[in-house]
């Protein structure tokens, strides 16, 4: 199989039109002044200046940089062309004889520190000059690909053939996967094999110290040697990116044990470790995985980063082997893990996702608790250049093909072209169930979503793991959608009780001000129909549904009477739009009544 | 109102008999042995040792002496008095010219560096060992008591006459509460006075600086002056040591604003603040209150030692005015919260007390997780010598009296004197509700216990605030118990709908081992009647109630359906007893079918 890069599709309506409209338009630049404003723009020079570069911040740029490359690929727009020009000659200018550029370690206060300390995000920030490079290199300007050549030239001589580096692999991953992508661009083997030893490498080194206290290594994938990590470890965001190198590889290289590696590795996320927005990383100290089953929703870390880094896993692993659940797990994340991180307005963010907020806990002395409204600016801000990426990018996720079929994982209304032929899909989803895709040359195999219990069309088919097989080039179908209560397994014990709605691929939630008391008051008949009301919110149906409210009592404990509750009525809004009209309350998952 | 002294009374049976028995004949050796091991004992000399001292060591040995001291009223044990002896004599050779004795700070390593620092549990160790002093002295050793009124000289001086600490009150309180015990023992009045300094300068002190980072003082109750702390905050344990000092001064001084701080602090922890089994203190980061209706079970902090200062807090407001919620708050604490710190065995504790374990979550990486097993000893000990400590000295929570009546607060089966004439009570309370109480020479006032709601008695009473008071010198009544549910407030999140069960004033919960699956499969049936048994665990019925087992789901989401939900019988044990049979999962508040 081979992918349709977003090069090739134009996104021409529906959710993801409209959010890339307001990246481009609105995102792109909140995010630039923010850098601006809190120096990180200024310190790619490395000079001297007022304010010290963090150790992520030239990361933070570079992939500002790459989705502002996606968004110069749909239009130009002088002004950003002019703001990317002046980083990369600021680049270019720091970057020293032997080729290395680093904002933290190019800086007055840091040189000769450079690859001594597994803990400072370097690889990781070459990683992600590397993507922006190959980004900005298909706009036609190479200019920071030639700065990554030569700073991945002298990686590959200190790391892999002098040994020389202070740790063995790095301690935030993002480069393996950024080196396969390089060797894609260029076609340099050399790349592949780079990638291939910082993954083999990884658990094996005793140069390679855990980063977290107290951990034995897990926390950065380094508890043992890769090909033994069989479960999902560790920080999230790390995990998801070393695991799509993992897929990477597997797939350039067609090892079959690489394949079976990050196979497990996604089984144990899809069927343990994932909440059902598609967020992952339910632990906050580590901002990691934890055990299996252990979602709690109110102090979920969920962090939008690894809600992406679970799409773009799935992506690779669906570019692999058509596999429903694949598809279901990248379509999860990037409707409401993911995409709730970024505002409607598109111009604050969330870091961590949680799926229950109480606005009363919100000053719990010393205890962790989420943050409760968008913020503008992160001090850790990976985040939301993040999205100023993949939002761009979207059209990375709908297909792949090969000889016979074309493969729609991803129901985007798109046009384009794909193998020299001309495709189309016509669709609303996911607001609508109702698809119309065309491709010339190509059959058509449909992902048949994992939500989805009812479909109508003419076309015959054949089904297999999740995929509809057509035998023919043109398939109209609707995947039904209405509203639908989902239960938890009763291993996950933060579910007990409970039920969450979804309608289609869509998670909602309550929250406080739409409901006649506070949500943790609020019980749902989750046996009576649920209505769509007629308006929509962030694109999507607003819900109502059945519900009763739980028996007032203020005195803090007393002998439990059956007293009949109070009906009411309930009204969901998408998961992905919470806190949008300010702080609020908020459940996902809704005691049943 | 006048105490009856534990002294004046000999417990005769029931749970306290019990207890006593195991703390005398076993815990208070499983302690001393602890403490011999890990240097606690050998580091009182304050002469080099391989192991050193930590800060707290001192106070966990001399609570151990007060303990012993309770235990030797009982009756004579050569062995023990010897062990008591040997440390009150490495004291006193320790002790400096100047009066000074910590085995921190007189330890080698440490010289010079006393009363600089207010997180070093310097004020609160003497304070414990002027606890030890009465505690000796009572028993005709007053060497102790000469040791610490030399040093109270030496703190009198420093801190309140020169003012020439680091520091102006403690970062660990006690000494206040200790102090007006020597004031109680001795009758000098200027222990009476430091004990009111500690107490007024709380808060107001520009050298007292907060202890935890990122706190603003309330940790340590010391975010405002003491007398507009009119809320529940910070360290529980801390808190209730001085909230009880405020309660002894208001009643020693008869200071009515003093009464009011202590009547909204015990307001704010009785209605916000409590766990149903009188637990406290239920952030584990701080060790701390929270914010009001902050109880989550799982990972409750509860500490043993906060429960017994909520239960000695609530006792000094029933000695000051008979109000039934006092006792109340006593008996939650005393029979559930508290002595669940203690194993059945007597040898083993518990640091934390959860309402909620999950074995699944004991290994995750990172988070906190309680303790899920009984620990033989702990690196920070203070609940185990606290426990040797309130045991023997239970009956000190019994009686006041004045002219008129004997007041009744709590249902011991005890025999002894009071104010020249006999005292009787015949109870097997809390296994069964009916009490029998003579009293020479008193008309007799009855606490009626909160979880009250029917009594046989053929006396004639009239009740006010929780007392009923009766006209005669003998009372026989029957306090009709049996099995209730309770629901929490709807404010309280982590309780909504779920009940829990008790029996009088024991809280019981479910553990895996005794459920057909484990107790998070399972749901309570609250309206069906439950059974007791016949059988009996730690002295008291076991439960029996109807329930029904989840439907059983592997996959991690699915849509739900209204299955029906197989019926079980749910075995409740008495809270205080769980994990007495090894680690297990374990509920207090279990969802209503």
């Amino acid at each position: 199989m081979k992918n349709v890069p977003f090069y090739n599709l134009k996104v021409t309506g529906g959710f993801w039109a409209e959010r890339q409209k307001t990246v481009a338009e609105k995102t792109v630049w909140a995010v630039y002044d923010r850098f601006k404003e809190t120096g990180r723009i200024e310190t790619m020079d490395c000079k001297p200046h007022a304010v010290k570069p963090h150790i992520f911040w030239g990361s933070d740029v570079v992939k500002w940089m790459e989705g502002a490359a996606y968004i110069l690929e749909q239009g130009e727009d002088a002004r950003l062309r002019a703001a990317v020009d002046e980083i990369i000659k600021m680049i270019e200018v720091a970057t020293t004889e032997d080729g290395y550029y680093n904002s933290y370690f190019n800086s007055p206060d840091h040189e000769g520190k450079r690859f001594t300390d597994r803990d400072k995000h370097e690889l990781y920030s070459l990683g992600h000059m590397i993507e922006a490079a190959v980004a900005l290199s298909h706009l036609g300007d190479d200019r920071l690909l030639k700065v990554c050549e030569k700073n991945v030239a002298l990686v590959d001589r200190i790391f892999r053939q002098e040994d020389s580096a202070g740790f063995t692999t790095p301690g935030h991953e993002e480069i393996e996967l950024a080196l396969v992508r390089l060797w894609k661009a260029t076609g340099e083997e050399k790349y592949l094999e780079l990638a291939e030893f910082f993954v083999r490498k990884r658990g094996t080194s005793p140069k390679d110290v855990p980063v977290y206290r107290k951990d034995d290594g897990s926390g950065i994938q380094s508890h043992r040697p890769m090909m033994e990590q069989t479960t999902a470890e560790g920080h999230a965001v790390r995990a998801t990116y070393l695991y799509s190198a993992v897929a990477d590889l597997a797939l350039a290289l067609k090892d079959e044990e690489l394949k079976e590696l990050a196979e497990a590795l996604f089984e144990d996320i899809y069927e343990r470790k994932m909440y059902i927005t598609g967020g992952i990383g339910s632990g906050h100290q580590g901002e990691r995985f934890t055990v299996p089953y252990h979602l709690p929703n109110r102090n979920a870390y969920a962090e939008t980063c690894a809600a992406l880094g679970l799409a773009i896993f799935a992506r690779r692993m669906y570019q692999m082997e058509p596999d429903g659940r694949y598809g279901d797990a990248a379509e999860r994340a990037l409707y409401n893990g993911m995409i709730s991180g970024l505002s409607l307005e598109g111009d604050s963010f969330f870091y961590t996702n949680p799926l229950e907020m109480d606005l009363s806990y919100e000053k719990i002395p010393m205890g962790y608790s989420p943050n409760m409204e968008r913020q503008k600016v992160f001090g850790c801000s990976c985040c939301p250049p993040n999205l100023t990426r993949v939002v761009p990018s979207i059209g990375d996720f709908v297909y792949t093909y090969d000889e016979k079929y074309l493969y729609v994982h991803q129901y985007i209304a798109t046009e384009g072209s794909v193998d020299g032929g001309e495709v189309r899909m016509e669709t609303a989803y996911p607001a609508d169930g109702r698809v119309k895709i065309f491709c010339t040359g190509k059959k058509l195999a449909l992902r048949k979503p994992a939500w989805c219990t009812e479909m109508v069309t003419d076309a015959a088919y054949t089904e297999k793991k999740g995929y509809l097989y057509f035998e023919t080039e043109a398939v109209e179908i609707e995947f039904v959608m209405k509203p639908v209560f989902y239960t938890a397994s009763d291993a996950v014990h933060e579910d007990a009780g409970r039920v969450a709605l979804m309608r289609g691929p869509i998670v909602y939630c309550i929250e406080s001000k739409d409901q006649p008391k506070r949500v943790f008051q609020c019980r749902v008949d989750a046996d009576a129909p649920v209505k769509e009301t007629g308006e929509t919110y962030g694109g999507f149906p607003v819900l109502e549904a059945a519900g009763a409210l739980a028996v007032a009592q203020k005195a803090l404990y007393i002998p439990y009477k059956a007293a009949e509750k109070e009906p009411c009525t309930l009204r969901f809004i998408p998961y992905y739009t919470f806190a949008n009209r300010g702080a609020d309350d908020m459940q996902v998952w809704i005691l049943k009544k």
